[in-house]
């Protein structure tokens, strides 16, 4: 997995700080992350593939992340695009998009397709044979939703000393691999546990802004390999958490420990504090394994 | 006059490049002509007083020319404003923006006011003791009008020799240069003629983009102090001027010399070409007072 953060801070674009935008590389999918304004700039200063992007997933309609959506779908027409495009979103996002496609006379040429949201209850929107992304629905001012990306069951490893040692024809290592006993010659069974070993964990990504601290999602959360929750406060700022449904830095790494997840990443970062180096030590107290996001950087997992 | 160039190419954002947008400073008032993605950033990046804009005017509703319009407004929002803003915009502008602040729950706490635009004919949109501004009817894909702002008629200027000659008090001085005559105690009448010359001439400033050349603008055109004409290509790509609704350079330069212009400022450049001087080379060939827009250049009238 490389996680590519295009975009970290909260509220408004300025010169050298961007709204929310990352694009998740898993298992050959490219997925996009939110898509505030300029994040198409973005996307070219930092020299990512975006023609590869085929799922769009946005969190919540609040400008920093979804300003700059209609401006990447537009772009897409006028660079020929033919592949089709999935944007998943809140209720409304559609007529968000189509509505200016509409007063600009300029509809796409290819497969737009919006999968609109509003079950408040976490559910799978996505699922193939690499992937599965389920929603995390979060506290916001707002109907909002982070997303949990997880690598599909992966096949176990074959243990090439016991299947050497039946004589098993190599015809037969895939379906092992995918559980499946053998039946010998002589009609003995050999139980797949016998010929195999378990297989690498599955990674899992959980991209959590934004949202007030909210232990109820814990059990969704629990032991992914990284969690990217927003961090929008310092605790010298707590009180407007409250209000305006968002997180400090603290309350990241607490939900990070309670949830026992491998790494945590921080983001979303009110404008007000001239170091996000604060936040860092913050939460590091809290919980070590702690990095920042910062605009451009890329993280592989 | 001041005129601040924040992005003058066609089509997509890009790391160098931005669309459509300029502030224009004109006796006092700082207008916003056009929005495209990323105008916010680049106010910021030149160093305006964006809050000192009080009017926004959109040609159209392509995005190159208004997807950054709702970011501003909301940024204006989140930075505190209170002073009234007016937009001035093709039909559909006030759904366009309200939809997305409806459904971001994040309405403006100041007075934002639409001025929605339909009319094929010229006409006054906005007028007060400084400055008028008239649409330009242009020639585009969809609904689309230029702007031609201009000063107000300014104050005669006082004959001073001839004011003093005859004694006049000056108590009668803003009145004569308002173009009074003045009665002298002996009843004697002087007619205004004696007692002013003509006023400085009135500067005028025509913004027009995206159109296809279109002699029947000309007249609106006549004698302005500077036109900026769009030019999305050269003439060797002269025959996508009629299907796409744009011009060549040299087609903006036939405008700027059968209007008489004082002096022709092109942009809307197509981002197809690598070095924007063919166009002024081009131009230059038929109308020799031009100029290139550039995105971040100012110009001085």
């Amino acid at each position: 997995m490389t996680l590519h953060i295009l975009g970290c801070y909260s509220a408004t674009p300025r010169i050298l700080t961007n709204p929310t935008a990352q694009v998740l590389e898993i298992n050959n999918h490219m997925f996009l992350i939110d898509c505030g304004e300029g994040t198409q700039v973005q996307l070219r200063k930092h020299k990512i593939k975006f023609f590869r992007i085929k799922h769009i997933f946005i969190s919540h309609l609040h400008g920093d992340h979804v300003y700059g959506l209609v401006g990447l779908i537009s772009t897409f027409k006028m660079l020929k695009r033919e592949a089709p495009l999935h944007v998943y979103g809140p209720k409304g996002i559609k007529e968000l998009i189509t509505l200016q496609l509409k007063l600009s006379n300029a509809w796409t040429d290819y497969p737009l397709h919006f999968h609109e949201l509003e079950n408040k209850d976490s559910e799978i929107i996505f699922e193939d044979e690499k992937v599965i992304v389920r929603t995390i629905p979060l506290q916001h001012r707002i109907y909002c939703n982070g997303f949990l990306f997880t690598e599909a069951s992966k096949d176990k490893k074959l243990n090439l000393n016991a299947v050497l040692n039946y004589n098993i024809d190599k015809a037969y290592y895939n379906s092992i691999k995918k559980g499946k006993n053998v039946t010998l010659e002589s009609g003995q069974v050999i139980s797949n546990k016998e010929l195999t070993f378990a297989p690498e964990p599955s990674k899992s990504y959980a991209f959590c802004s934004d949202t007030k601290y909210d232990e109820t999602k814990i059990p969704l959360l629990k032991k992914v390999s990284v969690l990217y929750h927003e961090s929008t406060f310092l605790e010298s700022h707590a009180h407007l958490c409250e209000f305006t449904g968002h997180s400090t830095a603290k309350q990241a790494a607490k939900m990070a420990k309670k949830a026992q997840v491998s790494r945590l990443i921080l983001g979303h970062y009110s404008t007000r504090y001239g170091d996000i180096n604060l936040f860092l030590h913050e939460a590091k107290s809290i919980f070590e394994q702690t990095e920042l996001a910062e605009d451009g950087k890329r993280f592989e997992f």
